[in-house]
């Protein structure tokens, strides 16, 4: 469908004329099926460039549209790069932030949140699914906890690694900015979309000609946005079946590495933690080693999380779960989908 | 091949494995040949989602990176609103910025730029072509100014609307950062690039993985910046015979509109504006009246730019040049290629 809308349906979403609004379909569909999946209205879903600009936008639109209220951000040492760095911009700009630690397993503890925020907090961002150990945070935790205590504060999630492998539910979870990939989800790369509640009013990332209602301008990735909606309704159309394949491809893994000796599964076993990724540490060998040994068999593992494995020096969960350099340095990261067999 | 990439060779360019390699090695490709156009090196050349966020990360990027220097920026009041919104709100960040006005033909008058450059300035912004009327700015005569008389102010070029029309050497033209878009070559959506000239450090305005050495986070587009660089090759192979056909078909077009009473075709005539646009006011009916009349015989049109026509408070070149206000309601742009026929 996306070679289609490129070389047949190639209009512009903003032109009046009958391209234009052929191409403003394909959009409204895409649309219409991602806020399905997420329980939401059409109006909540923004496209964006992918994960990263999500993030992005979330964090930086919502501090600078919301300095007047305050200063703080709480958030996590866990977290993807594209929130982390974000943070530290902001810190550079003049925000402060609160880094809260994680358990063993790569978890955050409620007391260390409920703790964190304070009068001068705008914003929360904790993700859902951390990307390099799978470890699943308590996202409807703390959005009970921020409705009921801070109610003026945003949450915002990057549910990156989550979507497409849990039911998210902005509303119920008290979520207000939900991020999310299109290629984490077998659509395209280059494309990936921010949910924003309806109290929410961000500043835009991105200035120009008012697309998308004057939040993120820039000419519309038609097929892009066509192929993630396509891919967000295959997905949770297959969701439970999805999610127990997977689920059996990670024990039969987790059995198989469990057997070797030095080698040793990170975070929470089965069900406790995300259904798609297995980060294993292998004492006395170094990842690129094996990297490169499995890719000859044709498996394509990363070391750290692929999104940085360029910069080794930011294998960050590793070091958060307390991780010694070495065991760090020996940690290979295993994810796949439904169509991977065993 | 864009249809390829994704179907086959869907690597991650970050990974260390063999599909992140294969991934790399497009990249590589259509960096070489975007750089070959501009004869700059591939190191200058950043992919981004598209134009919008090109002008976007020049803009800001130069202002955060440049504001201990000073704190002003001068432009026109002609830009795209990708650089028109995104120096609004640098303003609101506490930047001030100079407006140029033009000409009746839409051109900027040097005697204004050079007296608008002060010591406090950091970045001059002026575009290429106009989108609107296709008025042609006088690049190179700003750029030697710059480079003479003030070294330190950083010259950015948006030239979404001239790339694949003119040969455009950014180191002969002191031209240090240049925003181009994809769709606007016959290139995919959602793809970009931002050349960066060697003297300048930009902040990023995408935060994340590190990806693009840092300047520009976020899982690269690989078909989309595959298909840029064939787009670009194609474009540049051909140049010369390209724009004299667009010249053709533009003197065709316009000969025929100043035959029709009340008609009167903006900005300058034949070479004197750019070969892809002509922009003509129509005395005593409204431009959607033509555009839906048009679009009857399979002529797309538009009103104002389609950047933007979803807001036609927008149509601000029209005003610039002077022209009365039920005029700039009568107004269609016509935009062809070199495919289009007589």
């Amino acid at each position: 469908m996306v070679s289609k809308i490129m070389e047949v349906d190639y209009g512009n979403a903003a032109s009046l004329h009958k391209k234009g609004m052929d191409a403003e379909r394909y959009v409204k569909h895409a649309k219409a099926e991602i806020a399905a999946t997420l329980h939401v209205e059409p109006r909540n879903i923004f496209f964006t460039s992918g994960g990263t600009e999500s993030n992005n936008w979330a964090l930086t639109g919502a501090a600078l549209a919301n300095r007047r209220a305050g200063m703080k951000i709480v958030t996590t040492t866990v977290e993807h790069p594209s929130v982390r760095n974000t943070v530290r911009f902001l810190e550079e700009m003049g925000f402060t932030a609160a880094w809260l630690p994680v358990d063993r397993d790569g978890i955050v503890r409620m007391e260390d949140l409920i703790e964190a925020v304070t009068t001068d907090t705008i914003l929360v961002s904790v993700m859902y699914v951390n990307n390099e150990i799978g470890a699943v945070e308590p996202i409807e935790a703390i959005g009970e906890f921020l409705s009921r205590e801070w109610p003026e504060v945003w949450f915002h999630v990057d549910a990156i690694q989550a979507y497409g492998k849990y039911p998210i539910y902005p509303g119920k979870a008290k979520i207000d900015l939900l991020s999310v990939s299109g290629h984490k989800i077998h659509g395209p790369k280059g494309i990936g979309f921010l949910y924003v509640s309806d109290r929410v009013r961000l500043k835009p990332l991105l200035y120009g000609g008012g697309q998308q209602k004057g939040m993120r301008s820039g000419t519309e990735n038609v097929p892009g946005e066509a192929g993630l909606g396509l891919a967000a309704e295959i997905m949770y159309k297959n969701l439970e079946a999805n999610v127990t394949r997977m689920y059996q491809r990670k024990a039969e893994l987790t059995e198989g590495l469990e057997q070797i000796e030095g080698a040793h599964v990170n975070g929470k076993k089965g069900r406790g933690s995300a259904p798609h990724i297995v980060s294993c540490s292998f004492d006395g060998v170094r990842s690129e080693v094996l990297l490169h040994a499995l890719e000859e068999r044709k498996i394509y593992v990363s070391s750290g999380s692929a999104c940085s494995s360029s910069h080794p020096s930011e294998v960050s969960t590793l070091l958060a779960i307390g991780l010694p350099k070495e065991k760090q340095e020996g940690t290979i990261r295993f994810s796949f989908s439904e169509e991977t067999t065993a």
